[in-house]
């Protein structure tokens, strides 16, 4: 369920984002999105509506349904709570209760239908919310949110009444939170801290709670939507939502499961044409994991490399603490774009510097060696036995005087310094205290992003408390792992934007003329003979080894003679896999006599086997090359995926592949081979000729129309071995396997 | 250089170990070590003995050479810093300068020669220690530091005058601590806190400071050691002396590079003998990190694969952070042996035990589902829709009253449980508190691990500072990562624990009968030909093909003859390697005419080629198998290494290999091919047989014996490819490459 089904869209309007802490310009708005309306070729949306959620977050009047003041009941606190939030926030608050008369001195309504105004807010405190939609839709509520829980963490008996629930929203007009969601969104935020703001999104309290406090340590947060079991309003919406926001400078997820794959995409998609960066964490690294997910919010994890796939692919940063998720979101949020990608470690201690620059490095941070000049320069002020190259070594004794902050400007100064990150190990005030202050008074003078890593694990210190979180210029971290996290986080990030071309402009919205011949092929719920599943492939334009199905030697004979020798037989059928560990396919035959031989050996062992077969395949036998692997399959989240791996046992063995979700352009299709353990294969080892990369890719966008178009009808695809022959040479497909819905 | 060259040493005491917060026996101390000049077949020590500093960490009488009082030098603050510390630790300390009456008004020596008594400890503020050692010799002193810089931290020149220092001092028989090392021995450690404590080695002050620091948060530290250049005094030496110490719970070490392999090793075996754990952060994973870590302090890093495999042969507990080393080092120190390996996940909100468990599964902790009694027990208090049978989730409200107890007691006295992991994610007073309160409590009735996850991240919360952190017996965390990182430490390390068997009990001392025959067949500073090389293997026991070398087309006829068709034919010289490549190699002949035109093709490929060739090898061709490699390569750090990874063109690809150090037993030599990522090839895949693991296991442990027995002879091995042939049928070493030092 798309967003864009949904209340009232806001144009695209292209709002600058401001960056609040410096003058740069906003970043560019990559390519304009589709229509509202718009759809891709397999039926799936193109663009995702962006809700207008002001008045959720901001209402004006808000009505609490089921208001209590009654002492003991849960109801009461909660009341109480957004009393004071309405009051901080300038809404109206009317109790909505059917024998009260006042709640906490405010006159009570006993229904819906009674309320004085036009509501915005309406919160739902009462165990079954479906009755009270009719009438909210009829007092044409804007928004509801419902607190009761038992719908679809619960089984299968709370998931139709969550369906139900679904509906009577969708009929009503209105956008509901929840079910099994909280106060979140009305806790009090801090509005005395500049700057962009983290824009949180959780499918649980307790999960946002590290992010939400981050506010005690300076960095700013504007909202908080607790998404619960999404039954309407889901974390793409917010997405969607926040990205459009001018103070949201990153946006923060916790996610258990996603309601629907596409729409994730559409808004990641919306975020990423904006550059505003997503951060999440996402539950569903192990089976363990996605059980536990299941019975908490009802929702499903989908596969977790799929998940990982669809993140990157819309350049969401994907983490796996609670403590990344802060940490890279707070640096995310606040950072300029920056200015170059190398970084440069600066300490008071060889040993820091060592420690940290090994740890950057195995991370694939660019630590670039600094000039001569420039380290002649830095001589000046630190002895010459210490090494100034990269890491910058002062030794300790530079720190305490006014040479200190002369050492942070001039490498803050050198173009190819876009970061410097000072690892403070321990509190050591003679040194720390001083070096914390010029760093941050280094930081007010610069665009360039200054990180301290305060090691101590104590974090009571001024140095910390006061003088580096006190600074919104410097990105204070606790460990050097998050420091390292969220700077690369920052780097790649700077880089995917800058690149970044929507896929979903590009995406195809009509079929092919390929689609015709290759829906003649399917045959529903069945599995194709591996001569149609050829077929299919050649209907896309992928190359097949010439071939013929005979059905006696004497055909096979004479198909040899035209195919040309040497030849491969294979016995072929409908149902038929595994067929090399069978026996069933007969390599390097170089005569007709062999081509007899070879038809009555496969026709035997298919008898003996019971295996039935539509005929015998007599195909051209073609060079050698390397074996890969490509296929869809289908996920029950995101829908059909494409795959590329290493061929032959290996693909089975190391499960060595890259898997995409389409929509996806040509710059994906060639990361895919690059992403491979085994990818030095493809680029010719052992005196081999590097093989043709681009027919590889080429066959992988194939696919991916393929499985575009027939997305109904396409179970299953896998070509297996796809042999990719030296460049220039082309990719041929020698066997394949086609599963029809 | 060998802590046993050195000084006085204790002899193997056996002092039970002291587990100061259980009455649990002190665990078993595996093994006797060898006597202390006992050496292995490769003139390996094969024992460390550990140096007798009680009197260096607590001295008696203390001399400071280049003593000062003036202000504004850098030597009168050490000088003040000294004197605090003797004055704390009840020492006498002397003042030593050539020209001062007295310093803080105790009376000043001009020199060495005259101090008024024996010294157990000199401290050297002077910059160059060389000329002192021979007086402090003289006078018999016990021990001295020097921090003094310069040395081979700096290069070429430092490290000549770092020689002759650590020459001095080994003449001296006295013991040095440094040079470029600092005060770090002589800080205030709290002598309030009870319980096993942290002995900390570090390569850098400010390296170490945060694990000292971990005092202000209770976590008693009972040593320091910063090593520095470790002209003498290393490490290892520290290691093997804090394994002895009754108070010692856990050693913590930041290493830059070690001095040497071996004497790392005993002194790990040392600590893994007396089950006291080690864990390290080594710098070195990158390039980066070990050119800046030699440009520190003048060390080698070494293969960091190979690091890596000597400290879990020893259950040396490798991480990467500064926090993560605090926070394993503090878990293990403090938690007794676990009762069971089953950890249980406890939280106030479903989707924190979700997310944690998870990450959990995903690090490999065990998170066993709780019986149905158990269940239906915690579901007395926790309401029956939510789940309970690990991760266990509360919904919140019981933790707030008499309830809450309960549930952590009930989980506690499960059998199947050996460890509670609460993580709280934020602080929530009306629940965490009365949390944090009833998991101290109940952790002081029980002797499993309570171990809690305080994710705030202001973390100056009074549930965090004053409950948890004033708690011996709750293992607090302020990250899901460090707390599954330590808690999988300390698992991992009971485990290893238990079942240790010192190799250096095993390891062989004389050569074997062998070794003569291997001898004659070495061919100094060449590489051997095919022929030989497969000789030698034949020598120590490992399986060859039938094979005969041959100069002429006839005399191969006869020896395929003799071998027995089919065979392959290979062109053999002392400097061949990348045989198939060239096209030198001919498999599957099956009759005299093949086996003629083969070797005519071979001998002419070759002299195309200009290669000269000692003749043609005729070999029995062998059935097909897993190409598997094995290998011995030197490493500058620990010597001979043996490697074992998948064979052909994929070994140089994936680089999927599992390397040890020798002395190593069989099951050290079981767990290598389990390590590999391709390991499911050799169990077999696509209905392949199962290969002969036992085979391979005892070609490993074969290609051990040359390697230390040939230690000085052979430079490297290379078995490429080993044929590991379907269970029961061996393994075949098809081609070897071996090169004499």
């Amino acid at each position: 369920m798309l967003g864009s089904t949904h209340g009232t869209l806001t144009t695209d309007s292209r709002r600058a984002r401001v960056i609040a802490c410096g003058e740069q310009p906003a970043p560019a708005v990559h390519g304009r999105p589709a229509a509202t309306d718009d759809l891709d070729v397999s039926g799936r949306a193109l663009y995702a509506g962006v809700p207008e959620l002001d008045r959720f977050f901001r209402p004006e009047s808000v009505a609490v349904i089921g208001a209590s003041d009654a002492e003991g009941w849960p109801n009461t606190g909660i009341t109480r709570q957004l009393l004071t939030w309405a009051e901080r926030v300038g809404a109206r608050l009317h109790p909505v209760h059917p024998t009260r008369q006042s709640v906490f001195g405010i006159s009570c309504v006993p229904s819906v239908a009674d309320l004085p105004e036009q509501i915005d807010l309406a919160v739902l405190l009462v165990s079954d919310p479906l009755p009270v939609i009719e009438q909210l839709a009829e007092a044409k509520v804007k928004f509801a949110v419902a607190f009761a829980s038992g719908f679809a963490e619960t089984g299968a008996e709370g998931a139709a009444a969550q369906a139900r629930l679904a509906a009577a929203v969708e009929r009503s007009g209105l956008r509901l939170l929840g079910p099994n969601t909280n106060l979140n969104a009305f806790e009090r935020f801090r509005d005395d801290l500049d700057g962009p703001a983290i824009a949180l999104i959780t499918q649980s309290g307790h999960q946002g709670r590290p992010v939400f406090t981050m506010q005690e340590l300076g960095v700013r947060l504007s909202h908080w939507a607790p998404t619960g079991n999404e039954a309407d309003l889901e974390t793409a919406d917010f997405i969607s939502y926040f990205a459009e926001q001018p103070e949201v400078g990153a946006i923060a997820c916790y996610v258990e499961g996603l309601k629907d794959g596409r729409s994730f995409m559409l808004a990641a998609d919306r975020a990423a044409r904006r550059g505003v960066p997503v951060v999440a964490v996402k539950v569903g690294r192990t089976e363990t994991g996605a059980r536990t997910a299941a019975s908490h919010t009802g929702k499903l994890t989908g596969a977790d490399a799929v998940v990982d796939a669809a993140m990157r692919q819309y350049g969401v940063i994907r983490v796996d603490g609670l403590d990344e998720l802060q940490d890279t979101a707070a640096l995310l949020a606040r950072a300029r774009t920056p200015r170059a990608d190398g970084v440069v470690v600066y300490s008071i201690s060889g040993g820091t510097g060592a420690h940290f620059s090994d740890l950057a490095a195995e991370a694939g941070l660019r630590l670039p060696r600094l000039s001569d000049a420039k380290q002649t320069e830095l001589h000046q002020w630190i002895p010459e036995y210490l090494d100034v190259a990269n890491p910058v070594d002062n030794g300790g004794h530079p720190v305490g005087d006014w040479r200190g902050r002369k050492i942070i400007d001039a490498i803050l100064d050198d173009p190819a310094v876009g970061v410097l990150i000072c690892p403070i190990t321990g509190p050591f005030p003679p040194m720390s205290d001083q070096l914390a202050q010029d760093l941050v008074d280094a930081a007010e003078q610069t665009d360039k992003l200054v990180c301290v890593v305060w090691g101590s694990p104590v974090g009571t210190e001024a140095a910390y408390r006061e003088t580096l979180l006190g600074s919104s210029r410097v990105a204070t971290f606790r460990t050097f792992a998050n420091c390292i996290t969220a700077v690369r986080a920052h780097l790649d990030h700077a880089r995917f934007t800058a690149s970044y071309r929507s896929p979903f402009d590009e995406a195809p919205r009509t079929p092919s003329p390929s689609y015709r011949k290759a829906q003649a092929l399917m045959r529903p719920g069945q599995q194709l003979s591996e001569h149609a599943a050829k077929q299919l492939l050649r209907a896309y334009g992928i190359r097949v080894p010439r071939e013929q199905l005979v059905t006696s030697a004497a055909a096979a004979v004479r198909a040899a003679g035209l195919v040309g020798y040497p030849v491969v037989m294979k016995a072929s059928g409908a149902q038929l896999a595994h067929k090399t560990e069978l026996g069933l396919v007969k390599i390097g035959l170089t005569s007709a006599s062999q081509v007899r031989d070879a038809y009555r050996e496969l026709t035997d062992i298919a008898r003996y086997e019971g295996v039935s077969l539509d005929g015998v395949l007599v195909c051209q036998m073609v060079e050698p090359g390397v074996e890969m692997v490509v296929g869809v399959t289908q996920d029950q989240l995101f829908g059909p995926t494409v795959t590329v791996g290493l061929g032959g046992v290996l693909v089975e063995v190391l499960r060595d592949t890259a898997v995409r979700v389409p929509p996806f352009g040509e710059d994906q299709a060639r990361a895919m081979p690059a992403e491979l353990r085994g990818r030095a294969l493809l680029e010719g080892v052992r005196g081999r000729p590097p093989s043709d990369l681009d027919a590889l890719v080429e066959v992988v966008l194939r696919v991916q129309r393929m499985a575009l178009e027939l997305d109904g009808e396409l179970a299953e695809l896998d070509i297996n071995p796809l042999m990719v022959l030296p460049q220039g040479q082309g990719a041929v497909a020698l066997d394949a396997l086609a599963v029809c819905r």
